[in-house]
């Protein structure tokens, strides 16, 4: 159906991302993966390009768009191209908005040239060993003293943590046993600071593109500089982003569910099987039909959201919403392509095989699919 | 989300549909039911407010504004009130664009005023016994004999044929072997001509307020002045009209799964179940949010092809997506909303056992899913 | 896969039930089914021929057999004939445990031999209106009066309640607040007692065959002899017979399922659509073959399961576990029948339209899918 | 529910089993799952504990026995260690059956003592690049050249190819193109045959623990001595033991979908969210609910099959059924056990992420779940 979201600079935007993305990522994604990690030239050149920068302000290197259709098509080319961005989206997506929002003028300075240049890494670090993504249970403490604030705590799932120069770190700094979740603050920890130290690298099931790392804190002097926003705010600040926090996992899922049929729709052309191409047969082109039902009725959900993102409509629940929804059509979708490739989808060299494991996840972080259905439920007066 | 389907105009039409609906049409529904056909005076009663002459030109008693949304709107409410249209929307959605497309001046004359006063009441005739949808199986007659043709065979499955005065029939007008897609005209049979019969009413599962019949034709001699439109272009014209029939299909579907989504909602939370509310437990919550996610993924496809229907841009294998995912949706929602009433929901008074097996025919008619499947699989080059 | 739940008794006596039930049950089910109910005469013919006494003490009449594989085997010939025996079946798996558990002895000289003969119709009555399954909610009374109780109260969904003699009715002879579950007693209400009255035939969405009624009761004085066990002990002689109430619902869906695919089969075949027999698509195949993998799942499962009950080793979770999976089995498998019908499987004649809608029913009666996950998950430690 | 298919005997090797499995399998299995393969010595050791030799006759240093029911309980005892048994439990259940039915005395002599002791390893090659698992599409040949076979061809996906000191390779030892089935023999390729190289190991999803390889033959001089059975029968023989081949995929689902289970119970029960256990959520409990009914469902029919396998009256349809349901069964419990675990579940050391990523291939492998489909269809008449 038509798409009504992107304008011709958009569309330009798709056209530079592209070619980036089929130049300098895909030749090189099968041995990152193998790292583990996205090197940080990549970063370097993305942020020449002009791709990291985009909703940062001119004055800082930016192009000034706040518009987050930019963050939609670098995820929808990088899955057309069978691979993910990895921790640029994490960073442009989910990281960037709180120095967007909160940064102060001086923080601005220091930290927004780093980010559109792709100098700067970033990460967020929120869960804890023990309390999953459960706010109110944060046992990482910051405690003021003198300027600084001394950090202490641990925290685990950290996306992009290995590379990170700049960790904002979700802390306890006042301890109000009445209210669990007042009390939390956003704390930039710089790489290099004392008593920050990056812990084991978790070994995942998929997304192996991108590190995810433990990290600790111990008595690291945080200067009073480095809080993002107010103290005390941080609940509300995280409660703030997750809509475009959740969006941006469904769109990745979308994405990746449609280069799935398409990747397999190429597969079942060319390989045949009992003597016939295996698209021959209907129960192909049956699964394939009843994939192509889900996932355009994921793209015109997703392409709502959007719109309604952008003009600052998008609520909680619908946002909820959207990312159960496209996660797990993304699911059924990967398993059923993953099906029609035989033993070969079984092979990690198929990058059918890589969307499997990719996908797994998108049902549980960001908000597991229960949590979305807590919030959904809300929403409808249960 | 936001919907961008409608404006004021609509939304004053749905204003009235609304009123005329609880009003007139909710106190009578389960008398009709029973009676397994709506009145005739309800159509004079809507012809009467200008609900059945939207899309009929001004100069014959309508509003003359050929817009699907009005249809879309009529759907809506009639769900929002637990009730369905019937043999009404059928006029609407999938008969009345025959007329409006194909009639010649003088046919325009003859029946554009009945169908807009609601004192015409129309059928289409498409079904055989045995040859199921496929209409290459046609086996209906109808032979050219000086300026009437002559026409044999037996429909089946035609919905809204107790009443209908002008029954418009898909027959035969050449034989050649070579095509059977050619050859078939549209002939407007009219109540009373000899040789023209109604068969059995039959049973089903739902859908109790419109009858659906069996219907004959025995030497019936139609007047040249009752074809419509080209001879032999029948198969093109029902082809063009496919998209519109299906979205109508899927339009219900998704107005019927929210308003048993509604209806089961209001009940879980009076019903109590060991002591609490139905409500309360985590279970009702998950599963009501989980079909509010499927929903709301409908709608957006729905409000998506609805405008691109109004363009003329939706294509044929967009249609069969809508309609494949949303009678899906529905079939899914209604089964889970009616296990939420426990024993009352198999209870024939309580709407959702009608919505239970009136969605089983969404799935079937205007095409089966595995008919969608197969539309859908061609457009992917399978 | 080989079954070795039936010995050569079985067998024969399998024999003599398919002769009864296609020459007695067959023609007439159709028209069972317009009226609402079986009549007497079938209760007397099946005593007759011995098929309702099987269990019953030989002294009164029966044959002394208490083995629930009889059972079994009538409603999987019921089944195969694409029948249900509707009331017999409450009777006889579920009614009739109560009297040759609780009787004493000169109960046994009053009911069994009528029991035996088909002259005495049973029901038994629990549900109440407003509290459902939830035996800690009964609110009918019986006061003991002299020699009576006084038994006051409304009851509901009680099947077969149009033509019973008897009726077995949970009631609350003592009222410690404390424990809910205790001072439940089971009263044998009979036919002409003063105060009890039928209410409405509840019109249901299937199942026509057998009729659900409301029962009340308004000062009926039933005598202390018609207690039936121990006054006090109703919960627990309830839950007694919970396992085989829930079996014989599995068993039930797993017969009718399997006939939906034998019915289903003999469709397809037969009939053509696109002029290829619908046999003949691989999507026709694929889904029986799924579906044939269900039942044969669902079979075993029924079959070490009915052994175990035999034996009295079938535990409570176990008889949940096989009836949450059997009648999801057949939801599944009449819906995906159904389908492969296409138009036809909607008119009420083909008696897949009647497996679908009896079918809805099991998922729910007997304690519904979710009470039988609270089971399972309590043996589970949950 | 009760199972009827060991003995003492068989119980008392379950629990030699179960013992070497947690001393010498589990203490270890991380490693080899990083090193791709399970060391030559653990096959020595299980030699000489007995447990590879079951089934081959005293006289060769085996215990005689030839019952299934000893691999099946290998599986379970692994299963519940949540480890496979790799490659051993291919040689076991899927090679090792070929040189007991066709193997000559020479080759019994030659082989057995070997394989009864764990210094011979073995592997089986059916699988080509481009056919799949068709069998007629097999494009090695053996071409007879005096007393030798000239082996020529390539063959992918062997499971334990790389340790592999004998390899039964399907080969083309006729070229009737009237008959593709017919021509094919087994011919057994020893390792340090010249021209008998090992190609790349494939890089799978999961099932890390074992090696898959490529093997290639460039003009092996095989020695007739080597073939197995009659030149010309192995399409027969290969059918004969599919119906093992597919009941050992399906043991092996059940098991390990009752471990997942088991391990996930322990999880939530331990693990925390929102402040109360995991396991004290509703949907955590109906989860497992859900899951513990389909694995009794699963283990019924195993157990079943496993019963008729062993009395030789399995047929291959019915394997069929057992295989398509239990890996279905296995794919569904994985997926929504990880979900339980939350972010944890992503991670690689866990066993679930591990149980996951291990049964996607149970639907692929040893014939995919369409195959199956296509076998039970042709049962049905289909």
């Amino acid at each position: 159906m038509r798409r009504d979201v992107f304008t011709a600079d958009h569309e330009a935007f798709r056209k530079l991302a592209r070619d980036f993305i089929e130049k300098r990522i895909v030749p090189e994604y099968a041995a990152w993966e193998k790292a583990g990690q996205m090197p940080r030239e990549i970063f370097a050149q993305l942020g020449e390009l002009g791709l990291l920068g985009i909703a940062i302000p001119e004055e800082f290197g930016g192009a000034g768009l706040r518009d987050y259709r930019y963050n939609v098509i670098l995820q929808e080319e990088a899955a057309r191209a069978l691979v993910t961005l990895a921790t640029v989206r994490t960073q442009l997506d989910v990281i960037l908005p709180y120095f967007l929002e909160y940064a102060d003028t001086e923080q601005r300075k220091r930290w927004f040239p780093g980010l559109a240049d792709g100098t700067l890494l970033s990460a967020i670090a929120m869960t804890e060993p023990g309390t999953g993504s459960d706010l109110a249970g944060v046992s990482t403490t910051a405690v003021r003293t003198g300027d600084d604030y001394v950090l202490n705590g641990a925290k685990t799932f950290i996306t992009g943590g290995l590379l990170a120069d700049l960790v904002i770190v979700v802390a306890r700094t006042s301890t109000d046993p009445e209210n669990r979740r007042a009390g939390l603050s956003l704390l930039v920890v710089e790489n290099g600071m004392a008593g920050f130290e990056r812990g084991r690298v978790l070994d995942k099931m998929g997304c192996k593109v991108q590190d995810t790392v433990e990290l600790s804190f111990d008595n690291v002097r945080v200067p009073k500089a480095n809080l993002l926003g107010e103290e005390g705010q941080a609940f509300s600040y995280l409660g703030n982003n997750l809509p475009q926090e959740r969006m941006t996992v469904a769109v990745g899922s979308i994405a990746q569910a449609r280069a799935a049929v398409t990747t397999t729709i190429e597969y079942v052309k060319e390989r045949k099987a009992f003597g016939k191409p295996v698209s021959s047969f209907q129960n192909t082109k049956f699964e394939l039909a009843a994939m192509s039902a889900e996932i355009e009725a994921g793209q015109t959900m997703i392409d709502r959201a959007v719109l309604d993102l952008v003009d600052g409509e998008l609520s909680g629940s619908d946002a909820a919403r959207v990312k159960l929804f496209c996660t797990e059509v993304q699911a059924r979708v990967v398993d059923r392509c993953l099906q029609l490739f035989g033993g070969y989808g079984y092979m990690a060299e198929y990058p059918i095989a890589r969307l499997y494991t990719d996908a797994r996840v998108a049902r549980i972080y960001a908000g597991t699919s229960e949590v979305m259905k807590v919030i959904i439920a809300k929403s409808l007066g249960l």
